[in-house]
Protein backbone atom coordinates (compact mmCIF):
# COMPACT_ATOMS: atom_id res chain seq x y z
CA UNK A 1 0.00 0.00 0.00
CA UNK A 2 1.08 3.60 -1.04
CA UNK A 3 2.26 6.02 2.08
CA UNK A 4 -0.56 8.43 1.91
CA UNK A 5 0.21 11.48 -0.05
CA UNK A 6 0.41 15.36 0.60
CA UNK A 7 -2.77 17.91 0.62
CA UNK A 8 -1.69 21.40 -0.70
CA UNK A 9 -4.24 23.94 -0.88
CA UNK A 10 -4.03 27.69 -2.25
CA UNK A 11 -6.52 30.15 -0.88
CA UNK A 12 -6.86 34.09 -1.37
CA UNK A 13 -8.47 36.92 -2.97
CA UNK A 14 -9.57 36.13 -6.55
CA UNK A 15 -7.22 37.80 -8.91
CA UNK A 16 -4.26 36.88 -6.35
CA UNK A 17 -2.65 34.38 -9.10
CA UNK A 18 -3.84 30.90 -7.57
CA UNK A 19 -4.42 29.44 -10.86
CA UNK A 20 -1.12 30.28 -12.15
CA UNK A 21 0.88 29.22 -9.42
CA UNK A 22 -0.80 26.00 -8.77
CA UNK A 23 -0.88 25.05 -12.95
CA UNK A 24 3.02 25.78 -12.26
CA UNK A 25 3.85 23.31 -8.75
CA UNK A 26 1.66 20.99 -10.64
CA UNK A 27 4.11 20.67 -13.99
CA UNK A 28 7.03 20.86 -11.16
CA UNK A 29 6.25 18.07 -9.29
CA UNK A 30 4.94 15.99 -12.63
CA UNK A 31 8.29 16.43 -13.56
CA UNK A 32 9.65 15.22 -10.38
CA UNK A 33 7.42 11.88 -10.68
CA UNK A 34 4.76 12.78 -8.37
CA UNK A 35 1.37 11.34 -8.83
CA UNK A 36 -0.58 14.74 -9.29
CA UNK A 37 -4.37 15.43 -8.11
CA UNK A 38 -5.15 19.17 -9.39
CA UNK A 39 -8.53 20.44 -8.36
CA UNK A 40 -11.01 23.18 -7.25
CA UNK A 41 -13.79 24.46 -5.46
CA UNK A 42 -16.49 25.13 -5.34
CA UNK A 43 -16.38 22.15 -8.30
CA UNK A 44 -13.89 19.08 -8.69
CA UNK A 45 -16.85 16.49 -8.94
CA UNK A 46 -19.94 16.67 -11.50
CA UNK A 47 -22.27 17.10 -8.35
CA UNK A 48 -19.45 20.09 -7.66
CA UNK A 49 -19.75 21.83 -11.01
CA UNK A 50 -23.40 21.78 -10.73
CA UNK A 51 -23.36 23.10 -7.45
CA UNK A 52 -20.58 25.87 -8.50
CA UNK A 53 -23.07 26.92 -11.56
CA UNK A 54 -25.57 27.33 -8.52
CA UNK A 55 -24.08 29.31 -6.67
CA UNK A 56 -22.55 31.50 -9.42
CA UNK A 57 -24.82 32.20 -12.24
CA UNK A 58 -27.86 31.40 -10.54
CA UNK A 59 -30.59 33.59 -12.01
CA UNK A 60 -32.11 33.97 -8.59
CA UNK A 61 -28.60 34.29 -6.84
CA UNK A 62 -29.14 37.75 -5.29
CA UNK A 63 -31.74 36.27 -3.42
CA UNK A 64 -29.85 33.52 -1.35
CA UNK A 65 -29.90 33.43 2.09
CA UNK A 66 -25.90 33.39 3.31
CA UNK A 67 -27.08 30.04 5.07
CA UNK A 68 -27.90 28.63 2.00
CA UNK A 69 -24.71 29.71 0.68
CA UNK A 70 -22.33 28.07 3.17
CA UNK A 71 -24.54 24.92 3.56
CA UNK A 72 -24.10 24.59 -0.54
CA UNK A 73 -20.28 25.20 -0.34
CA UNK A 74 -20.02 22.87 2.80
CA UNK A 75 -22.04 20.02 0.12
CA UNK A 76 -19.90 20.44 -2.82
CA UNK A 77 -16.62 19.96 -0.61
CA UNK A 78 -18.18 17.06 1.16
CA UNK A 79 -18.56 15.35 -2.43
CA UNK A 80 -14.95 16.52 -3.44
CA UNK A 81 -13.23 15.16 -0.23
CA UNK A 82 -15.09 11.76 -0.29
CA UNK A 83 -14.74 11.74 -4.82
CA UNK A 84 -11.59 13.03 -5.18
CA UNK A 85 -9.10 14.14 -2.57
CA UNK A 86 -9.37 11.11 0.15
CA UNK A 87 -8.94 8.37 -3.01
CA UNK A 88 -5.75 10.27 -4.12
CA UNK A 89 -4.07 10.45 -0.96
CA UNK A 90 -4.42 7.19 -0.29
CA UNK A 91 -2.70 6.50 -3.38
CA UNK A 92 -0.42 8.45 -2.63
CA UNK A 93 -0.91 11.43 -4.43
CA UNK A 94 -0.05 15.40 -4.09
CA UNK A 95 -3.29 17.00 -4.08
CA UNK A 96 -3.32 20.85 -4.83
CA UNK A 97 -6.48 22.47 -4.51
CA UNK A 98 -7.46 25.98 -5.54
CA UNK A 99 -9.55 27.04 -2.79
CA UNK A 100 -10.88 24.49 0.11
CA UNK A 101 -11.63 24.63 3.90
CA UNK A 102 -10.03 28.08 4.64
CA UNK A 103 -12.42 29.90 1.89
CA UNK A 104 -15.21 29.37 3.97
CA UNK A 105 -14.25 30.14 7.59
CA UNK A 106 -13.15 33.47 5.86
CA UNK A 107 -15.13 34.27 3.21
CA UNK A 108 -18.47 33.27 5.05
CA UNK A 109 -17.30 33.52 8.46
CA UNK A 110 -15.75 36.62 8.43
CA UNK A 111 -17.21 38.58 5.74
CA UNK A 112 -21.06 37.40 5.65
CA UNK A 113 -20.44 37.30 9.71
CA UNK A 114 -22.20 34.23 10.44
CA UNK A 115 -21.79 32.42 13.51
CA UNK A 116 -17.88 31.25 14.05
CA UNK A 117 -18.88 27.92 15.50
CA UNK A 118 -21.44 27.12 12.96
CA UNK A 119 -19.15 27.89 10.48
CA UNK A 120 -16.35 25.29 12.04
CA UNK A 121 -18.82 23.11 12.90
CA UNK A 122 -20.30 22.84 9.04
CA UNK A 123 -16.57 22.77 7.78
CA UNK A 124 -15.91 19.81 10.39
CA UNK A 125 -19.02 17.80 9.10
CA UNK A 126 -17.91 18.41 5.45
CA UNK A 127 -14.32 17.24 5.50
CA UNK A 128 -15.40 14.46 7.81
CA UNK A 129 -11.12 15.07 8.96
CA UNK A 130 -9.75 15.41 5.59
CA UNK A 131 -7.31 18.68 6.45
CA UNK A 132 -4.63 20.65 4.11
CA UNK A 133 -1.09 19.69 5.31
CA UNK A 134 0.14 22.92 3.82
CA UNK A 135 -1.72 25.85 2.42
CA UNK A 136 -0.54 28.67 0.54
CA UNK A 137 -2.26 32.41 1.03
CA UNK A 138 -1.53 34.50 -2.24
CA UNK A 139 -1.94 38.21 -0.14
CA UNK A 140 -3.38 41.05 -2.50
CA UNK A 141 -3.90 44.27 -1.54
CA UNK A 142 -7.90 44.06 -2.97
CA UNK A 143 -7.16 47.18 -4.76
CA UNK A 144 -4.83 45.29 -6.80
CA UNK A 145 -7.20 42.14 -6.88
CA UNK A 146 -9.97 44.30 -8.70
CA UNK A 147 -7.77 45.23 -11.07
CA UNK A 148 -6.48 42.15 -11.94
CA UNK A 149 -10.00 41.07 -12.15
CA UNK A 150 -11.46 44.17 -14.10
CA UNK A 151 -8.39 43.18 -16.77
CA UNK A 152 -9.37 39.70 -16.83
CA UNK A 153 -12.98 39.98 -18.00
CA UNK A 154 -12.13 42.87 -20.46
CA UNK A 155 -10.03 40.09 -22.03
CA UNK A 156 -12.62 37.91 -22.30
CA UNK A 157 -11.36 35.12 -19.77
CA UNK A 158 -14.13 35.03 -17.65
CA UNK A 159 -17.23 36.66 -16.47
CA UNK A 160 -18.04 39.13 -13.45
CA UNK A 161 -19.45 36.43 -11.37
CA UNK A 162 -21.60 37.13 -8.06
CA UNK A 163 -18.38 36.98 -5.95
CA UNK A 164 -16.62 39.31 -8.16
CA UNK A 165 -19.46 41.95 -7.81
CA UNK A 166 -19.31 42.52 -4.08
CA UNK A 167 -18.12 45.74 -2.69
CA UNK A 168 -14.27 46.36 -2.05
CA UNK A 169 -14.40 46.33 1.82
CA UNK A 170 -15.83 43.06 1.06
CA UNK A 171 -12.27 42.07 0.34
CA UNK A 172 -10.59 44.25 2.63
CA UNK A 173 -12.47 41.61 5.17
CA UNK A 174 -11.57 38.83 3.34
CA UNK A 175 -7.83 39.88 2.95
CA UNK A 176 -7.75 40.50 7.07
CA UNK A 177 -9.56 37.13 7.44
CA UNK A 178 -6.93 35.47 5.65
CA UNK A 179 -4.13 37.01 7.65
CA UNK A 180 -5.74 36.52 10.59
CA UNK A 181 -6.05 32.92 9.74
CA UNK A 182 -2.44 32.50 8.84
CA UNK A 183 -1.14 34.13 12.10
CA UNK A 184 -3.42 31.25 14.11
CA UNK A 185 -2.17 28.28 12.29
CA UNK A 186 1.13 29.58 11.29
CA UNK A 187 2.64 25.63 11.11
CA UNK A 188 -0.13 25.00 8.21
CA UNK A 189 -0.76 28.07 6.27
CA UNK A 190 2.61 30.04 4.54
CA UNK A 191 1.71 33.62 3.59
CA UNK A 192 3.06 34.81 0.66
CA UNK A 193 2.96 38.11 -1.65
CA UNK A 194 1.27 37.92 -4.22
CA UNK A 195 2.26 41.63 -5.93
CA UNK A 196 5.89 39.70 -6.84
CA UNK A 197 6.53 38.82 -10.09
CA UNK A 198 4.87 35.21 -11.02
CA UNK A 199 8.50 33.71 -11.42
CA UNK A 200 9.53 34.52 -7.54
CA UNK A 201 6.34 33.64 -6.22
CA UNK A 202 6.64 29.99 -7.94
CA UNK A 203 10.07 29.33 -6.48
CA UNK A 204 9.28 30.60 -2.95
CA UNK A 205 6.06 27.77 -3.63
CA UNK A 206 8.34 25.39 -4.79
CA UNK A 207 11.27 25.68 -2.04
CA UNK A 208 8.14 25.52 0.87
CA UNK A 209 6.59 22.38 -1.10
CA UNK A 210 10.06 21.10 -1.12
CA UNK A 211 10.69 21.25 2.60
CA UNK A 212 7.70 20.24 3.52
CA UNK A 213 8.09 17.16 1.28
CA UNK A 214 11.49 16.00 2.44
CA UNK A 215 10.28 15.71 5.91
CA UNK A 216 6.81 13.86 5.45
CA UNK A 217 7.25 11.84 2.30
CA UNK B 1 -49.50 43.98 12.49
CA UNK B 2 -50.67 40.47 12.14
CA UNK B 3 -50.58 37.80 14.75
CA UNK B 4 -47.61 35.23 13.96
CA UNK B 5 -49.51 32.45 11.78
CA UNK B 6 -49.59 28.56 12.78
CA UNK B 7 -47.02 25.98 10.14
CA UNK B 8 -48.35 22.68 9.64
CA UNK B 9 -46.20 20.22 8.03
CA UNK B 10 -46.82 16.51 6.78
CA UNK B 11 -44.46 13.74 7.06
CA UNK B 12 -44.06 10.17 5.75
CA UNK B 13 -42.86 7.93 3.38
CA UNK B 14 -43.73 8.56 -0.36
CA UNK B 15 -47.04 6.84 -1.57
CA UNK B 16 -48.54 7.81 1.96
CA UNK B 17 -50.69 10.49 0.42
CA UNK B 18 -49.45 13.73 2.37
CA UNK B 19 -49.62 15.50 -1.07
CA UNK B 20 -53.86 14.96 -1.36
CA UNK B 21 -54.15 15.66 2.26
CA UNK B 22 -52.00 18.78 1.84
CA UNK B 23 -54.43 19.81 -1.24
CA UNK B 24 -57.94 18.98 0.99
CA UNK B 25 -56.48 21.13 4.41
CA UNK B 26 -55.75 23.97 2.23
CA UNK B 27 -58.81 24.38 0.13
CA UNK B 28 -60.98 24.41 3.62
CA UNK B 29 -58.54 26.63 5.26
CA UNK B 30 -58.97 28.74 2.29
CA UNK B 31 -62.92 28.50 2.09
CA UNK B 32 -62.87 29.82 5.65
CA UNK B 33 -60.62 32.94 4.78
CA UNK B 34 -56.87 32.15 6.19
CA UNK B 35 -54.24 33.24 4.38
CA UNK B 36 -52.48 29.90 3.37
CA UNK B 37 -49.48 29.31 1.62
CA UNK B 38 -48.30 25.66 0.54
CA UNK B 39 -44.88 24.62 0.11
CA UNK B 40 -42.59 21.69 -0.25
CA UNK B 41 -39.17 20.31 0.51
CA UNK B 42 -37.00 20.07 -1.09
CA UNK B 43 -37.78 22.81 -3.83
CA UNK B 44 -40.02 25.75 -2.26
CA UNK B 45 -37.97 28.19 -4.11
CA UNK B 46 -35.97 28.94 -7.22
CA UNK B 47 -33.28 28.02 -5.75
CA UNK B 48 -34.79 25.24 -3.49
CA UNK B 49 -36.19 23.10 -7.02
CA UNK B 50 -32.67 23.37 -8.76
CA UNK B 51 -31.33 21.74 -5.32
CA UNK B 52 -34.28 19.65 -5.38
CA UNK B 53 -33.28 18.87 -9.17
CA UNK B 54 -29.62 17.90 -8.31
CA UNK B 55 -30.80 15.74 -5.82
CA UNK B 56 -33.61 13.80 -7.96
CA UNK B 57 -32.45 13.62 -11.10
CA UNK B 58 -28.74 14.01 -11.73
CA UNK B 59 -27.19 11.83 -13.77
CA UNK B 60 -24.22 11.40 -11.17
CA UNK B 61 -26.69 10.69 -8.46
CA UNK B 62 -25.69 7.34 -7.77
CA UNK B 63 -22.87 8.67 -6.29
CA UNK B 64 -23.71 11.07 -3.96
CA UNK B 65 -22.43 10.82 -0.91
CA UNK B 66 -24.56 10.90 2.32
CA UNK B 67 -23.15 14.11 3.49
CA UNK B 68 -23.64 16.15 0.55
CA UNK B 69 -27.09 14.59 0.01
CA UNK B 70 -27.75 15.95 3.57
CA UNK B 71 -25.76 19.61 3.08
CA UNK B 72 -28.14 19.58 0.09
CA UNK B 73 -31.87 19.15 1.62
CA UNK B 74 -29.84 21.59 4.30
CA UNK B 75 -29.62 24.43 1.62
CA UNK B 76 -32.65 24.14 0.34
CA UNK B 77 -34.61 24.29 3.68
CA UNK B 78 -32.46 27.29 4.85
CA UNK B 79 -33.71 28.86 1.58
CA UNK B 80 -37.14 28.23 1.85
CA UNK B 81 -37.50 29.14 5.72
CA UNK B 82 -35.77 32.78 5.15
CA UNK B 83 -37.31 33.27 1.52
CA UNK B 84 -40.72 31.66 2.16
CA UNK B 85 -41.83 30.47 5.71
CA UNK B 86 -40.56 33.18 7.78
CA UNK B 87 -42.64 36.06 6.03
CA UNK B 88 -45.94 33.95 5.33
CA UNK B 89 -45.83 33.54 9.54
CA UNK B 90 -45.05 37.01 10.01
CA UNK B 91 -48.21 37.98 8.08
CA UNK B 92 -50.47 35.33 9.42
CA UNK B 93 -50.75 33.23 7.31
CA UNK B 94 -51.31 29.48 7.65
CA UNK B 95 -47.90 27.15 6.23
CA UNK B 96 -48.36 23.63 5.11
CA UNK B 97 -45.12 22.28 3.70
CA UNK B 98 -45.10 18.45 2.49
CA UNK B 99 -42.27 17.89 4.34
CA UNK B 100 -39.66 19.74 6.47
CA UNK B 101 -37.23 18.75 8.84
CA UNK B 102 -38.38 15.81 10.54
CA UNK B 103 -37.70 14.46 6.99
CA UNK B 104 -33.87 15.27 7.29
CA UNK B 105 -33.80 13.74 11.10
CA UNK B 106 -35.64 10.45 9.66
CA UNK B 107 -34.41 9.89 6.10
CA UNK B 108 -30.45 11.38 6.36
CA UNK B 109 -29.95 10.78 10.38
CA UNK B 110 -31.89 7.32 10.78
CA UNK B 111 -31.98 5.30 7.72
CA UNK B 112 -28.62 6.53 6.19
CA UNK B 113 -26.97 6.63 10.00
CA UNK B 114 -25.12 9.68 9.60
CA UNK B 115 -23.92 10.54 13.07
CA UNK B 116 -27.45 12.25 14.99
CA UNK B 117 -25.81 14.99 16.53
CA UNK B 118 -24.55 15.91 13.63
CA UNK B 119 -27.73 15.65 11.77
CA UNK B 120 -29.59 17.60 14.71
CA UNK B 121 -27.06 20.60 14.40
CA UNK B 122 -27.22 20.81 10.63
CA UNK B 123 -31.29 21.53 11.24
CA UNK B 124 -30.51 23.50 13.81
CA UNK B 125 -28.62 25.92 11.15
CA UNK B 126 -30.85 25.27 8.52
CA UNK B 127 -34.06 26.45 10.30
CA UNK B 128 -32.76 29.01 12.81
CA UNK B 129 -35.75 28.82 15.31
CA UNK B 130 -38.47 28.39 12.62
CA UNK B 131 -40.20 25.38 14.13
CA UNK B 132 -43.50 23.42 13.13
CA UNK B 133 -45.71 24.08 15.34
CA UNK B 134 -47.94 20.93 14.53
CA UNK B 135 -46.81 17.75 12.48
CA UNK B 136 -48.74 14.87 10.98
CA UNK B 137 -46.93 11.69 10.21
CA UNK B 138 -48.93 9.94 7.35
CA UNK B 139 -48.18 5.90 8.55
CA UNK B 140 -48.55 3.45 6.03
CA UNK B 141 -46.77 -0.26 5.68
CA UNK B 142 -43.91 0.22 2.98
CA UNK B 143 -45.55 -2.70 1.02
CA UNK B 144 -48.60 -0.78 0.68
CA UNK B 145 -46.85 2.28 -0.12
CA UNK B 146 -44.36 0.76 -2.74
CA UNK B 147 -47.59 -0.21 -4.49
CA UNK B 148 -49.06 3.43 -4.64
CA UNK B 149 -45.82 4.58 -6.07
CA UNK B 150 -45.57 1.72 -8.81
CA UNK B 151 -49.04 2.84 -9.68
CA UNK B 152 -48.38 6.24 -9.78
CA UNK B 153 -45.35 5.41 -12.02
CA UNK B 154 -47.37 3.12 -14.27
CA UNK B 155 -49.83 5.79 -14.52
CA UNK B 156 -47.39 8.48 -15.92
CA UNK B 157 -47.82 10.76 -12.77
CA UNK B 158 -44.27 11.04 -12.33
CA UNK B 159 -40.79 9.00 -12.46
CA UNK B 160 -39.37 7.01 -9.93
CA UNK B 161 -36.87 8.86 -8.51
CA UNK B 162 -33.55 8.39 -7.04
CA UNK B 163 -35.34 7.77 -3.48
CA UNK B 164 -38.07 5.70 -4.60
CA UNK B 165 -35.54 3.33 -6.09
CA UNK B 166 -34.20 2.02 -2.30
CA UNK B 167 -34.52 -1.02 -1.23
CA UNK B 168 -37.79 -2.05 1.34
CA UNK B 169 -35.90 -2.29 4.92
CA UNK B 170 -34.60 1.49 3.90
CA UNK B 171 -38.19 2.69 4.00
CA UNK B 172 -39.02 -0.08 7.24
CA UNK B 173 -36.28 1.95 9.12
CA UNK B 174 -37.84 5.16 7.69
CA UNK B 175 -41.12 4.11 9.29
CA UNK B 176 -39.51 3.12 12.90
CA UNK B 177 -37.72 6.52 12.54
CA UNK B 178 -40.52 8.22 12.15
CA UNK B 179 -42.68 6.44 14.99
CA UNK B 180 -39.91 7.20 17.29
CA UNK B 181 -39.85 10.40 16.65
CA UNK B 182 -43.76 10.95 17.44
CA UNK B 183 -43.13 8.92 20.66
CA UNK B 184 -40.49 11.32 21.79
CA UNK B 185 -42.00 14.80 20.50
CA UNK B 186 -46.36 13.82 21.29
CA UNK B 187 -46.84 17.04 21.88
CA UNK B 188 -46.09 18.23 18.56
CA UNK B 189 -46.23 15.24 16.39
CA UNK B 190 -49.38 13.28 15.50
CA UNK B 191 -49.55 10.16 13.61
CA UNK B 192 -52.32 9.15 11.55
CA UNK B 193 -53.12 5.68 9.48
CA UNK B 194 -52.76 6.31 6.05
CA UNK B 195 -54.14 3.07 5.06
CA UNK B 196 -57.74 4.83 5.74
CA UNK B 197 -60.03 6.16 3.63
CA UNK B 198 -58.39 9.93 2.03
CA UNK B 199 -61.94 11.51 3.38
CA UNK B 200 -61.79 9.58 7.08
CA UNK B 201 -57.88 11.10 6.77
CA UNK B 202 -59.15 14.51 5.48
CA UNK B 203 -61.96 14.51 8.84
CA UNK B 204 -59.35 13.85 11.52
CA UNK B 205 -56.70 16.62 9.83
CA UNK B 206 -59.80 19.09 9.33
CA UNK B 207 -60.65 18.66 12.96
CA UNK B 208 -56.54 18.31 14.90
CA UNK B 209 -56.28 21.45 13.06
CA UNK B 210 -59.20 23.10 14.09
CA UNK B 211 -58.30 22.26 17.68
CA UNK B 212 -54.53 23.56 17.36
CA UNK B 213 -55.80 26.76 15.86
CA UNK B 214 -58.55 27.38 18.38
CA UNK B 215 -55.96 27.37 20.94
CA UNK B 216 -53.47 29.24 19.29
CA UNK B 217 -54.72 31.93 17.28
Amino acid sequence: MAQRGFFITFEGSEGCGKTTQIQRLASRLERENHKVLVTREPGGTDIGEEIKHLLQFSRVGATMTAETELLLFAASRAQLVRERVEPALREGAIVLSDRFLDSTTVYQGVARRLDAAAVKMMNDFAVGGCRPDLTFVLDLDPRLARERMLCRTRSGKGPADRMEQQPLDFYDAVRDGYLALAAAESARVRVIEASHPIEAIEDEVWRTVGERLSSSL
